[in-house]
């Protein structure tokens, strides 16, 4: 529908830096940063992608920041040298968003992990980005606060707002788009800035903190967040039923999700995920497709919200549905859920996990599951799958050996088909782990050429030298 | 913090479009949109601003859209004309986001008012941007599904969209942003595009959809809306409270929202408003500061939530607590908030009211209400309070005597104190309401310069000729 008008330009990036600016970089950095510059070969590979199959793409240098004017600094050294920054939180990215693939600097800012304040009437919190999640509820563990966002891994409150993470309780308390209020950014000719103030609401202009939540690095780099926090409920309740197929299970999620009970978690595991967990966690579960959940509220409202689930599991084909509210009884119900990867891992040894991220429809979440399980089946494949179907949110994990090519290929294969499967169903290619470099792809079938050109002209207008984590997101 | 570098250029429009210009205009419109062009002098000025003091700058020419290849050809149309244009929808804004200073062409989007799909099993359905928000909720009432969102007057979804609109029910629901899904949109090479998939969450590259909510019609032309719907709550009760002071209205506001009560609405009233509701409404309330609540859920949680708010309100010194759930119980109850606007216009008869929109943390509402009540008392001005408490939003609506301008300077005065305290209390100048063209310069003191720079480049990297809504938001 659109003229044939020329393609924005972003700048394009030519390999990686020679060895006269690496080392005229390293050394103007040296001068600034001292012993927080390092070069060796173990950092800088630990610097770059570990978590995936995909190659190291380590950077040419690691500096450790320790405040926003490090941050400043470093950011107006790689100008000055036109060289490529990666910022780099606690690297448990599942796409490849910290592989310096043009080189030049991962700019660490685990170290930058203070809590700055507590606004507890406020329910809001200002962390600098090296922060982890749960190093902050564990610090605000007295308030009676918590942030909810709860990724799985070990995260930094940075790397979530720059992937957009959200997790099993997102279907209650929202995302990372949902939680950030503000940021402190460090643009690329140097500026520090706030992108909104403190209030829960505003309509003045832009909505700049969402431009930079999920922006994986590319347009700034994030110094300080301003978090919204939720109230420890009164009352937690977990529990787990099995239903006779992934459809039942998903028609008592859609159930579940549209009669409004505030459910705060609803994660469905396929039968080969249980059967995993129960080789893994020495279990007797019935193999066959199992929802966890998690309420929370107020006594009353956690065991109302737990019989309206029964009910609705008992509509649906669910078996018997076992509940506990205190908190050991809690954690031995969800210890399946919480050992899925592990377990997955122990259905194949030596084998690696393959991530997968795909969100639809909640209509059409049993459907993409199904068509999914015959994909696997089909081409032979250990694939387990465990989602977040409250927001049809969903991970494959096929178990590949990565000495083998031939499986490599394979898998990557079934992960283009699931990312296809899911566009075509109105869903997205990654429902939380981001784009990094492996999905361009698809994001851009997902969503048509001329809106990724809209995110390519806020790049251009904002990073015009290609600085901030070249190549992620969009082809250049 | 920054270097001295150039501001951004955004393209600034020198004046209205000549007579020759307006002319080829009109003409080359006429011919595509026959007697959807309208020229008139009456209709041209219904779609300048109406509902403000500030001055009418009326359109050169109104354009009524029917569909999106309807808004692609007139956007074409301006665009090879360089003329401005500006969206209409109900023109309800509080702001001039209507007004064409530049003149040009008033896009008016209201007759596109389909609604497009109801995906009830996934919570969202699919609009024109001309529906009314009231229209929408008719239409889904066999559903048991409504859109959550009601800023009060009878919007269109465009424009709710457009300014980031929220009101009394955000605190649950939350604003516009986050209850759109994805917009289609028309940019100003004439491209339509969707902004995201239809998935629940995403992390698939930036967040456009959230960079054209509040965008105030400058970014491009909303063409249709994918709306996150709320099911309908089985049961709904509304209550009411007096109290010794603001105060402690507010301090029972924040302890509300702390404990986690998941309360859908609650409205403060100051002393001044509820007066003007018992001469209006007929009532005998205590002249007194107000909280207004709702309760949604079931009937358990609904019973549930009134008694703890109940228990809430008495620590903090609140009147007895009257509630009720069957629906015209709870109009009674609710009146005095309903009529707020129109009680308040009978405090001085004649008079209009000046519309204000502050928004700061809750833990600074209390502070930042006495502060405006002080600065009132002392300008000698007629101006009642209501709020969105839960949120920290509050409208203060001075009455004014429009024919004297020492009045009108002295209102602009008190609202330019008030936006300004706000602030500096890490608040903002406009909740719901937006910028226009009124609130520029308190826009960036809350901002920082750095912040509306990077604004004025995510425009030019856009609108690079400055076509959609010029002057609006920030400084050209």
């Amino acid at each position: 529908m659109t003229d044939q008008q020329p393609r924005p330009t972003l700048r394009r990036r030519e390999g990686r830096l020679s060895a006269k600016t690496i080392a005229e970089l390293t050394s103007a950095l040296a001068a600034r940063f001292g012993d927080s510059l390092v070069t060796s070969q173990a950092v800088r590979e630990q610097h770059g992608q570990t978590l995936t199959w995909l190659e190291n793409a380590p950077p040419d240098a690691v500096v450790f920041a320790q405040s926003r004017e490090d941050v400043i600094d470093a950011v107006r050294i790689c100008a000055a040298h036109d060289a490529p920054i990666v910022p780099f939180g606690a690297g448990t990215s599942l796409e490849d968003h910290v592989n310096a693939i043009y080189g030049g600097v991962s700019l660490d800012c685990a170290r930058m992990d203070r809590v700055l304040a507590v606004h507890a009437e406020d329910l809001d919190c200002v962390v600098e980005p090296g922060v982890i999640h749960k190093t902050l509820n564990e610090y605000l563990r007295d308030s009676g606060l918590f942030f909810p966002i709860d990724p799985g891994a070990e995260a930094t409150i940075g790397g979530m707002a720059a992937t957009r993470a959200s997790g099993t309780n997102a279907v209650r308390y929202g995302t990372m788009k949902d939680n950030v209020i503000s940021l402190g950014v460090v643009t690329a000719d140097g500026a520090c800035l706030r992108t909104a103030s403190r209030a829960k609401k505003s309509s003045a202009g832009y909505d700049l903190t969402r431009l930079f939540v999920g922006s994986e690095g590319t347009l700034g780099i994030i110094v300080e967040a301003t978090l919204r926090l939720a109230g420890l409920p009164e009352a937690i309740a977990g529990g787990r039923c099995s239903f006779p197929s992934v459809r039942a299970a998903c028609d008592a999620t859609v159930q579940t999700i549209q009669s409004g009970l505030p459910i705060a978690r609803i994660e469905l595991l396929d039968a080969l995920q249980v059967k995993a967990c129960n080789a893994y966690s020495k279990l007797d579960l019935p193999e066959a497709p199992m929802l966890f959940v998690e309420f929370h509220g107020s006594k009353a409202s956690v065991a109302e919200q737990a019989r309206l689930f029964g009910d609705i599991a008992g509509d649906h084909a669910g078996g018997s549905f076992v509940w506990a509210t205190k908190p050991e009884e809690r954690t031995r119900l969800w210890q399946a859920r919480y050992d899925a990867l592990w377990a997955a891992t122990g259905l194949r040894p030596g084998a690696r996990v393959f991530a997968t991220d795909v969100c639809v429809p909640i209509s059409r979440l049993a459907d993409c599951v199904e068509e999914t399980q015959r994909d696997i089946a089909e081409h032979d494949l250990v694939a387990p799958i465990v989602g977040h179907v409250g927001d049809g949110n969903f991970h494959v994990h096929p178990l590949v050996d990565m000495n083998d090519p031939a499986e490599i290929a394979r898998a990557e294969g079934f992960s283009a088909r699931l990312a296809r499967r899911a566009i075509a169903m109105e869903g997205t290619c990654t429902g939380e782990h981001g784009v990094g470099r492996r999905k361009i792809p698809y994001v851009e079938e997902e969503h048509s050429p001329e809106t990724v050109d809209l995110m390519r002209r806020v790049k251009t207008a904002f990073d015009p030298m290609n600085l901030f984590n070249p190549g992620k997101i969009f082809r250049e």
